[in-house]
């Protein structure tokens, strides 16, 4: 009973995550959305805004560590979870280790720039000073079908702008 | 004569970069800088302030590219080069790739977090869609004394405290 009650927990924190990439699609953004959990209290949110502030750093994970500090008044982030809808990539995995976050769990799989567990295990690397347990998979249907069809809209939208040029001319 | 005038140029911006280190401890941060530099200006200054914000993304690298990007209105900085006085982590080594640098000097090695060379290779990896031109030990006796007399430093201060507080008892 009470394993069931953390598993709804789990999936409750990555629906929050999602309602967070929902934001980041709205503004054209590519769709992923983070919290932080410390305690049992989402310290920490953040989507995607790297086309909207020109700023590379404005991954969704960055956004919601960055406020999760803010939060404590610590970059020590020992006891946090962090949930995000996307395997995160190099810089985040950097940022998770470098804050020292206890719990990854995250959605979808990212072939291309993984750095959990596609291209790079770095979450899981004796040599370093910490390591990170990882959960993935956690509504990772969800979570990838909301970028394929993100990305199935915007290859819709490229055809139809590339079809009235052709119209015109 | 060309390539003399490269390498003092390559060594001025290290300086700037060593200037920002210095910066950082002033304000009792580990000290490292960094500088972005782009056709010939440096668009992006930054140094290590974790400790002062609290914030673990708060790297010189970090800092540096933010204000970089701000100045380009770009999150692309294809055409920039990054000095640093110590090998980025993993953390800034994902956001140089991010944000497709072309050019990374850094002074000092860090055989403990270094994910350009020490730990990882991750700025030379294929499977990426960006590589990064990477020169090590660009005045690198000199940033790597820097973080050696800020470490002593600490470490007596601490002996000294200790003493203090042992015949205090």
């Amino acid at each position: 009973m009470e394993k069931m009650e953390e598993e709804n927990l789990k999936k409750e924190y990555m629906r929050m995550a999602i309602e967070e990439a929902h934001q980041a699609a709205l503004l054209d953004e590519v769709p992923i959305g983070a919290v932080v959990v410390h305690d049992g209290k989402v310290i920490g949110r953040g989507h995607n805004m790297r086309e909207r502030f020109q700023d590379v750093t404005y991954h969704a994970e960055m956004l919601a560590i960055t406020e999760a500090c803010a939060y404590l008044h610590s970059w020590r982030l020992e006891d946090c979870d962090l949930y995000v809808t996307l395997e995160p990539c190099i810089m985040c995995s950097g940022a998770i280790l470098n804050g020292r976050i206890k719990n990854l769990y995250y959605g979808a799989k990212d072939p291309k720039a993984g750095a959990v567990d596609s291209l790079y295990h770095l979450l899981n690397d004796s040599r370093l000073n910490h390591q990170v347990n990882v959960e993935s998979g956690l509504l990772g249907a969800e979570c990838g079908q909301m970028l394929s069809d993100f990305f199935q809209a915007i290859r819709k939208q490229r055809k139809a702008a590339h079809k009235k040029r052709r119209v015109k001319d």
